[in-house]
């Protein structure tokens, strides 16, 4: 007889931007002559084309397949050399950030890797989560059998939940229970904010004390703007020895679409046995990509290296620039409605606060009943995301001046 | 204190193909002369171009990339309506099977949906392989924490190894022991065999009998030539009610560079929870892909979908055709040469018996250092594959006239 894993039975329906399409259908439909001018500030997927570089880097390299002498079947799982050199490079050696080549391993998307991380890690872990937080890291810990049952609130047993708030600027405050298992994610998906070096070297102070792990989500690294906040965990001393850290190339280079990411595992990274003996990681994550996955598609690898060229590197601070010149216009405009707005700076991200203490939801009726704009309920991230709703900077110019404008117009009060 | 996933330790090292690639190392330096003319008949990875069909479908999509207007985002992650239906319509409905586009999941690779398949199964299962067996159904069970350690031979205690043979044709008699899960791969690899409809209609039959669950690789369907020979599990009558199917555009379309399978999962097909009640598993994998997966590049999503217009099928049946007939001239030179020879009709690969008793890696250093053609030696594959050795017929048709010849100049005795 099969079973299945009854971990997935625990699994809260994913209602959030499900119960978010109902109800702007519903708008829809009851509100057909306002329905064309409805703007979607909702989902964080990007909305301007792939830049010209990665657009004559995939014709030629899908020229290269239709070539008997140039063809290429199967490649490395973990990538190929051309791009986890450029990767290490740029993106770490540059920058005075030892990072080897074979450090790097190139995947189809950081939501895969985020998940599949949890594949070479023991069930005795007990895991650390900001909240409010990115989805996939607790769905992916109740499918592996890390949690009990949700609480009403929506809370897993047996996660830690680090309160991420405005009074300690979104970043949590290293926990008085021990974590062993860390998710941080910055610039930071739903708030927007940016951790300093400081903040961060408490967090690697504590991996490093403690023997824990940091898995470091800097998916939104490219809109640092502020020289002083760190774009990888790695320049914090000590981080060779305790983070992990995904990147994406769906927010610089427009990828969402294209699907290209890496994870930089250091060799210095180790983890201990049931029987407290202390191993590297890279070889058990070398051995998961080599069994599970079969590498990314060679046309896309190509891609994905054209990002780095001259042209590509100017077509991308293009593209940011267009993103966060839209998150001004946006907290510019929703700071005039008289709201209370955090990140949008750093990230294509703001996190407003809902005025008057109303709930998430109820922001999000008012916001699209009264100006026709769809935003993302702060409370499908958490406890800790109620009140608050994160307006997306993935638009165009244009549709984030006409948000802005309707926020202004709005009568909040 | 973060802990490692311990499982990973009981994997034994990958050694087939590293092993393969450090003899070849050594003889190429060894008789510098000879290595021009080495012919690799050992990985079963494709050699001949990307069909015009799927070349010029990306070509078109990536120039949609270029354009705000036809530029896509973030995709469905079970894949774009126009792959599930076209894969649905043609390879099922068209063929009189009932799968729904909805049943069809498109994914990188059936590598990586042979092992992710694993997260929606429970711990409990007993699991029965196929022996000799495509190594990735056995590591993923190890790295799962399905297993025991591995015994001297390489087989890893907790499985079930059902023994495929030239007395059994290659197809795995039922077993007395009662089994969960079992991994039927249909044509094999390695072994190039296929199965009849009576053959799999009795697996068919165990499985609804002791509501077990087969999981069906036919990763190399297109190469059935024989139209009495089934091209997918779901011609048996109830196996939409316990078999999930494998499929890949790879050995097809020629893909293992461009990425793109996928998976039938038939929403009558059920597992039982720990308590014993059964239930659907489409909706968990549905789950899982919305969750640890984002999709397959739009690209390459168009790309696969070219392979079902009347050009596309016109240029996958030139490409199989190729490759079948290296098989047949590999076949008519392996027996001319005197070797006991399977496979290779409706498969691109051959299974040659060892003469003399020899073993597999015997018989590999003898083809190497007498004929200059690599191979692959069947031990790598499991205990029954001893004896034994596989020759892809991935090749130009010249380097296969080649290989022929070279075999038939042998001394074997």
């Amino acid at each position: 007889m099969a079973y299945l894993n009854d971990h997935y039975l625990k699994l809260r329906s994913g209602y959030l931007f499900p119960e978010i399409a109902r109800r702007v259908k519903v708008y829809c439909e009851q509100n057909p002559e306002a329905a064309p001018g409805l703007i979607r500030c909702g989902i964080g997927d990007v909305t301007e084309p792939l830049p010209p570089a990665v657009i004559a880097a995939l014709h030629q390299a899908v020229e290269e397949m239709a070539k008997r002498d140039t063809f290429r079947g199967y490649g490395p799982e973990q990538g190929y050399e051309f791009l986890r050199h450029a990767i290490a490079q740029n993106d770490y050696r540059d920058r005075g950030l030892e990072i080897a080549d074979d450090e790097i391993f190139v995947s189809d998307g950081s939501k895969c890797d985020c998940g599949n991380i949890l594949d070479i890690l023991g069930p005795q872990n007990r895991i650390g989560l900001m909240d409010p937080v990115y989805p996939v890291y607790v769905d992916t810990n109740v499918m592996a059998g890390h949690t009990g049952p949700a609480d009403e609130s929506g809370a897993y047993q047996g996660l830690v939940y680090l309160p991420c708030t405005p009074a300690n600027g979104f970043v949590p405050e290293i926990p008085n229970q021990q974590v062993d298992v860390i998710y941080l994610c910055y610039p930071n998906n739903p708030t927007g904010a940016v951790t300093t070096a400081e903040q961060l070297s408490a967090w690697v102070n504590y991996a490093l004390q403690n023997k824990a792990l940091i898995l470091y989500d800097s998916a939104y690294e490219a809109y640092i703007s502020d020289p002083l906040i760190p774009r990888s965990i790695y320049e914090i001393p000590g981080a060779r020895e305790c983070a992990i850290e995904f990147r994406s190339f769906s927010k610089n280079g427009g990828f969402t679409g294209t699907r290209c990411a890496f994870t930089v595992v250091p060799k210095t990274v180790m983890a201990s046995t049931r029987d407290g003996k202390f191993t590297s990681l890279h070889p058990l994550w070398l051995r998961r990509s080599a069994t599970k996955f079969n590498g990314v598609s060679y046309i896309v690898q190509r891609a994905a290296e054209a990002l780095y060229s001259a042209d590509g590197k100017g077509q991308v601070r293009e593209l940011i620039g267009h993103y966060l010149g839209n998150a001004k216009v946006l907290r510019e405009g929703a700071r005039a409605a008289g709201l209370n707005v955090f990140g949008g700076v750093n990230a294509p991200y703001l996190w407003a606060q809902a005025p008057n203490g109303i709930t998430s939801w109820q922001a999000f009726e008012k916001i699209l009943l009264e100006a026709g704009v769809v935003i993302t309920p702060g409370s499908g991230f958490g406890k800790n995301g109620e009140g608050f709703f994160r307006i997306s900077a993935f638009n165009s110019r244009a549709n984030a001046e006409e948000v802005a404008r309707r926020l202004q117009a709005l009568k909040w009060w």
